[in-house]
């Protein structure tokens, strides 16, 4: 067995641990014991159990961020951005539920550098969705992307790991479907019948028009 | 000093610490200090530190849970109603945010009994989203009370104990408002010039334009 693997089963079996009982509750020993390894060899492969938590929490959020990175400068209309932006989050949160579970809830146990870097990794995040909803407002087909909206839109998504079941009868691309269109459309229907609030009216933009598909 | 401030001390002091340290890793003697008590008192008015968890978990949310719920039996449009629930929901975490923080994040902690109870509450705030929804699709104002849809709107409001800052310049009604606004109406403005995916596409009804305000 590499050297890599065995990096891999501890990251994995820490991420486990974590997920179930919590950062702070789970021993050194018991995580040595159920990935099968003695304390050396654990600290042959990891610093700390600060490390190793500040491992398993960006393990699986570094590769989706520069995916969504990435998608800033496409040319594609803001909807369809957040769309795409729906489909990586909701992904990761699925095929990674226990290590995301541990990046949002037990983040805060990171103190110094690796609360710095965490926090990075959290801002970088929120950065894309403001691009994007600022893009969308100067396309013409956004509302708002000042910060509440941000903060709001994340919402609908990072809350998904205290829900969502990975092996659940909704596949998590339909569920990243749904969530887009409540944020897109919202629940109200028939909105060409109700009045729009002052704060939510905007006249129309010919350009978000000709970037619609 | 009453036996009953005592207590409201325990709590509030073990809010706060909790809420900063986590559950797990704050230890009893270390909240006696805090609290200004005795080991024997403490137990005086604590069964456990588990027992501590559920107290502080359900203290501020059972009293705006039984407001919400009586919001169900008013005659007033979804709309309205859903509004209203954002406002409860935001001035509860605003007005106790540690306590609100250690409900959402350290009730994975509890077990048996006082895990089946802290998900009753769970359960019964999501049952006022669901039933006021499913209002809303009766009145034919909104698109959806699936309970994606139900999980998606609670994340706009519940992830807020993440980001809100209590002290900040934002009153918590004006967040509030703006939160309700990004559920009802969505980003997407002109919905007008817009195709309607073909699962949001409702015909409108009277029923909804007669109640709108």
């Amino acid at each position: 067995m590499s050297e890599e693997t065995t990096k891999q089963r501890i990251l994995r079996v820490a991420g486990e641990l974590f997920a179930a009982k919590g950062y702070a509750a789970t021993g050194v020993a018991e995580l040595c014991e159920a990935a099968n390894i003695g304390k050396g060899a654990l600290y042959h492969h990891i610093k700390s159990k600060e490390d190793l938590l500040y491992q398993i929490s960006k393990r699986h959020v570094e590769e989706p961020l520069e995916v969504a990175e990435a998608l800033i400068d496409m040319e594609l209309p803001a909807d369809e951005k957040l769309r795409r932006l729906s489909r990586y989050q909701m992904k990761t949160i699925a095929d990674h539920l226990p290590e995301i579970t541990v990046y949002f809830r037990d983040g805060h146990h990171l103190d110094g550098e690796y609360r710095t870097k965490l926090e990075g990794l959290r801002a970088r995040w929120e950065r894309v969705w403001a691009v994007v909803l600022r893009q969308g407002v100067d396309q013409g087909i956004f509302r708002s992307a000042d910060p509440i909206s941000v903060k709001g839109l994340l919402g609908i998504f990072n809350y998904s790991w205290v829900w969502l079941d990975p092996d659940g009868l909704l596949p998590h691309e339909e569920i990243a479907d749904q969530l887009a269109d409540i944020a897109l459309w919202g629940q109200l229907v028939n909105t060409r019948d109700r009045a729009v609030p002052a704060s939510k009216a905007t006249s129309p933009a010919p350009v978000a028009l000709s970037l619609s598909p």
